[in-house]
């Protein structure tokens, strides 16, 4: 077994402490990673807060991984030690669903494994993330990083970014289109860059006219203030697509009014409460709502390669992982410029 | 100008009533029908009686019409005296945006005219429907029906059954795919035919157990007990395509569990609610919402060609006019099977 340092939260109403646990010692088909750096996702805070039922205790909070190989399994072929790489929001899957056979771990029917806050496949281990100093998971659901990237920067996109890459691809998001990111933050911010990259027109919009220098610095083109009557009523039957990140409460039928024929509207965040929608809007213009949950490992692995290829990272703000606490409550006033990550050496 | 008599709403409370007025005499581009048949339509009892706000009276509503060429403007070169034809829920469009020039008159940017409780493009005259005698529409909004084809039964091919064919196609249903159909009413028995038609698994999913014997009837594979939870639960993951057919106020939670990967929820029923929808669902097997309004004029008539094709009609009940208001209580209480057909020549 592996001695492992870690942050945890105990409970649902305290801070995160300091934590040690064991990982498991090496199956064949496992990767050994030394985490470098581990962002800080929105979820970490809702599971570590049971806000969304279900809580598992102690809980190691992080799914946004980047480190180094330092021991590989008998099997491993696709690792050695030494390498750089990346885990994200999933560490198994059944691999026998009919979603599993097609490559789409993230959908498995079975329920795929959380990085946290889940049980293993064994049905008794409970998964500990990120914020720790080790982590033990299977071939398949460790992803190679480039070096060339600022590897801090690359950890969000682990989840942040694959999470708004999937979606842009399956919307075929390109040159000519008009894209709409609603929501300025760890998620948002990555579907800027990502649809300004694949050649897009890209419109941010936020409750916030504060947040408009920021839009046009990360690349997007315009800025659309929501509670702005007469600026959305102008964007009417406008966009092709529109990204909707926002994890707070809201309806869709603004956003789908704002949507073109055929106009998708993803939707990627999770709010509490269930958004309604009118179908006069929906039937409009043949418009979509679209769910999608992260990526496929074989998507994320492309996203990767392609964030290589463009040099594109997250904006971060590295915290030695003493401040997360403080970092959750910063996040909750949105004062983070996009995603805190943790630097693991001060563990 | 022609004389027309017509069954009309003269305002919301009161039961439909004998009414003249005239049509206006032809313009170059103009075709004159003479009704033999309109299906009644619920949206026609919900305009009646101004369910959905901003009625105008007097209104002779119906929008799912067949009857014969009897006249012919100085440009018309598609139509002929004497020819069957077929009206449906628009007559008109602004001819000029984006989706206009793409030919989805029925998303028209502007607004495409509804054949009835709508103002014509002159912005002064209100447009009456097909419970009555005759009707003047611009030759591009008027179909061909084949003579093959029992005429009654074709009327609610004009809503009903495009209303249902397009989303469909566009969903691209075909042989291997799973189709649920949810409501067995006017538009959820058209559905069936069609998605029978097109080589899908087509399963019905009903509040009422008393619809299966019907639902094999008119070819469905499969039936459903909507409050049934055993029978839920079994067909979670199950469809590729749900077609929601249901006017009454719903979410559309329950039926997007049932989805598998990239499954679809078509909406084409129009309840007053707005409905909810669980984002935790909607994101499981990157599950879509899809709104469709009727069709293209052009998938409109593709839809009739096809129809001709392969014998499909609707299940029709054929009343006298003066049973309207009869009509419309006795489809308050799904007493029809599955649409009523007004006989225009007892007018």
């Amino acid at each position: 077994m592996i001695a492992t340092k870690a942050y945890a939260a105990l409970d649902a109403a305290s801070p995160l402490v300091p934590f040690s646990f064991e990982r498991r010692d090496l199956r064949a088909d496992d990767v050994q990673v030394e985490i470098l750096y581990c962002g800080v996702c929105h979820s970490d805070l809702h599971q570590a807060r049971n806000e969304w039922g279900g809580s598992m205790y102690p809980m190691v909070p992080g799914h946004e991984i980047v480190g180094k190989v330092v021991s590989i399994g008998s099997s491993v072929t696709k690792f050695k030690v030494g390498d750089t790489v990346g885990v994200g929001v999933i560490i198994d899957s059944c691999s026998t669903c009919k979603n599993c056979q097609a490559n789409y771990e993230q959908y498995c029917l079975d329920g795929a494994t959380g990085t946290y806050n889940a049980k293993e496949r064994d049905g008794v281990t409970i998964a500990q993330g990120g914020y720790s100093s080790q982590i033990v998971v299977k071939e398949k659901f460790v992803l190679h990083v480039a070096d060339s990237l600022d590897l801090k920067a690359v950890a969000p996109l682990l989840c942040a970014g694959i999470t708004t890459y999937s979606p842009l691809r399956f919307a075929q998001v390109g040159p000519g289109m008009k894209v709409g990111v609603i929501g300025l933050g760890g998620l948002g911010h990555m579907a800027v860059k990502f649809a300004v990259s694949f050649g897009a027109e890209v419109t941010v919009l936020s409750t916030s006219p504060s947040k408009e220098a920021d839009a046009k610095r990360l690349g997007a083109h315009g800025f659309l203030v929501t509670s702005n009557k007469a600026q959305m009523k102008a964007h009417e039957n406008y966009f092709d697509v529109l990204l909707d990140a926002v994890s707070a409460p809201h309806d869709f039928t603004a956003y789908l009014d704002l949507l073109g024929l055929n106009g998708k509207l993803l939707v990627v965040g999770l709010p509490s409460e269930d958004p309604k929608l009118s179908p006069f809007s929906l039937i409009t213009n043949r418009r979509s709502v679209i769910g999608s949950m992260i990526g496929s490992m074989q998507e994320t692995q492309e996203m990767l390669d392609y964030c290589a290829e463009k040099n594109i990272v997250a904006d971060v703000e590295l915290i030695p992982v003493q401040q997360i606490n403080e970092a959750y409550e910063r996040m909750l006033k949105n004062d983070v410029k996009y995603r805190f990550v943790l630097d693991m050496k001060t563990l």
